[in-house]
């Protein structure tokens, strides 16, 4: 499918003129945006009040409440930009398909995808209809926020990984078992997945969502040539289809230091996200010039004590060299324990010590992924 | 601790004239050496045959079986190594640390390691003693195999993180904030998981095993500069002070991309294995010239069709060049769900198709870790 038809100039539109936005195309800007993948939760007192009230379903399926989460980050830290709260399963649950998240565990799905006619199963997407609630949320949010909102999807093969696995995998056997056993059901799935993930982030960008992040959190698993072969075509066409709608997209995933320079999607991604395993600098060498960085500070660190917190934040400014097109965050997610005092400093020294040239970073020739 | 006082030139030596020895010290051989992790276990229905009339753990504490499912896969496969049936926490549950392997989930430990005052529960290890039935297996083994026997452990960051998470781990987010927050005590905990850990595989040496892999199975989850700082000291001692013994020393770690260069410990490691993620050409570059490699099929490619399988052997072989240096294995373990039949064709491709030349792979510049 093709990108929906939408405005892409009129507004409502977040905060197109902000640090976080001008980072992401590489144009210059005041200082060093920062925001933290899961910024919004448990670690919030607020959230785990919210929460004691709410389940995580109930939470995301509430326009209020998902607005509310999303937002008390923004108040608390003050971070640059927001995202979505919401879940990487979110719209194969709409569809349908049998999606629980349980509580410690994760996203379960009661029937796993396990043969061809299980592709019967995903029709596609009608965002304004499937997702009215997601899209109310981003309706709330672009009235109430002075920094731009993120949209959130995960990409077709993370997301193919819960259908298939039927929840949290360590080995993802079953996922690359299909893949290498059944390479059409395979790529017709990804396809699906992909029209599925497409429309979700061009209706969320149609209600005003300023960037859109692609979460491949578990790409990191395959093999580059697998990566390459079976999972960036369609997570590339994703990316570039949503190049009409004129928004930054960030691609990211976990444990990818192999596959960093694949990620750019041959441009089709704005902003590569570079987990805490890649010192920043090597992850910049690896991420053509020209496309952006975000990260990258490892998020244990938070857990610890404030000097150990200052001097790595430090050096993961310090690696990024000034340069337009870098986005300061944490490797991945934001955990449980850490105390958001912690995440408030991180932000308070990134805005306060962050000096923004105009340079971009230098990183690999640029490839067509 | 230093390594016992054994006498290294005394027989039982398992082997150690085999084409797996002296690929890992980096000697001219006459064919490519094959061995699988995980080689033993689930993909076995005569594994699975012992383990419907007794639990993993019964067959770790009993010798004969211990023995009989080691030697299992050096039959069916005909791979070029085996390696003892054993449990990277056998050492701490042999210290009464409440540790139980439970099925489906892994290690997990009655009452974590949270306080300085847990150090105490830590004894020295006497692996005559507290070992025995390790030792006694290790024993039979030198008597059955007609190739050489690795010895096995894991590293004191892995085995920590059992010890401090209660159980397997995706943060590994209490290690961490015990090793930013108290390092006087995350280094003792270090010192004498590395003093266990050097007790058990000396004496599994001294009965005979022909070779050690240290298995830092997590230590991919670390950011480089905590690795050189937290962990890589601990493991070094335990590899640099094994060397005395004269047996080939492998480490390993699954998620290493970064560490590669480092895991060689100046030298003190003489084989580095690489997982599946980096593409064997590239691994070779990070590990330093006249350090050994092993690895790196991604063992999923083996539930996929042959043909993919065939072809992916020959990459791993392409890319090690012919090297004497190399030792081919799986990135990881071997899945439950493979195909025996599979692993044996690997095998015989390997070994038929595998030239060894004269020269070692060239790779970083040696540095001291």
């Amino acid at each position: 499918m093709s990108a929906p038809d939408v405005s892409v100039d009129a507004p409502p539109r977040t905060h197109d003129d902000s640090p976080f936005v001008r980072a992401c195309r590489g144009l210059p800007h005041e200082r060093v945006p920062v925001w933290f993948m899961r910024q919004a939760g448990r670690a919030l007192a607020e959230y785990r009040a919210i929460r004691e009230q709410h389940t995580f379903e109930q939470v995301v399926h509430t326009p209020e409440l998902a607005a509310e989460v999303t937002l008390q980050p923004v108040r608390r830290y003050g971070v640059d930009a927001a995202i979505l709260f919401s879940d990487i399963v979110t719209p194969v649950q709409a569809l349908g398909l049998g999606v629980e998240i349980r509580p410690g565990v994760g996203p379960v799905v009661e029937q796993p995808f396990r043969q061809p006619s299980d592709l019967d199963r995903l029709r596609p997407l009608e965002p304004e209809h499937d997702l009215a609630f997601v899209l109310e949320t981003v309706d709330l949010l672009v009235r109430e926020l002075s920094v731009p909102l993120i949209g959130f999807a995960g990409a077709p093969f993370t997301v193919a990984s819960y259908l298939i696995e039927g929840g949290p995998s360590k080995s993802y056997s079953r996922t690359k078992a299909l893949m290498y056993g059944d390479e059409a059901t395979w790529h017709r799935l990804m396809e699906r997945l992909a029209d599925i993930t497409l429309a979700s982030l061009s209706a969320q960008v149609a209600h005003g969502a300023s960037a859109v992040q692609l979460f491949d959190s578990w790409a990191g698993a395959l093999h580059p040539d697998d990566y390459v072969t079976y999972v960036l075509p369609h997570s590339r066409r994703v990316l570039a289809e949503l190049g009409a709608l004129g928004v930054p997209r960030i691609h990211f995933g976990v444990a990818t230091g192999e596959l960093l320079g694949a990620m750019a999607a041959g441009g089709a991604a704005d902003v590569v996200g570079i987990d805490w395993r890649v010192p920043l600098a090597e992850g910049r060498r690896r991420v053509p010039t020209g496309i952006g960085i975000q990260g990258n500070l490892e998020p244990a660190v938070c857990l610890g004590p404030w000097e150990g917190v200052e001097r790595r934040v430090r050096d993961v400014l310090a690696a990024a060299d000034g340069a337009v097109d870098h986005v300061f965050n944490l490797g991945h997610g934001v955990l449980p324990a850490t105390d958001p005092a912690v995440l408030q400093r991180v932000v308070e020294l990134v805005h306060g010590e962050g000096r923004v040239g105009d340079h971009r970073g230098t990183g690999a020739e640029p490839t067509d992924g």
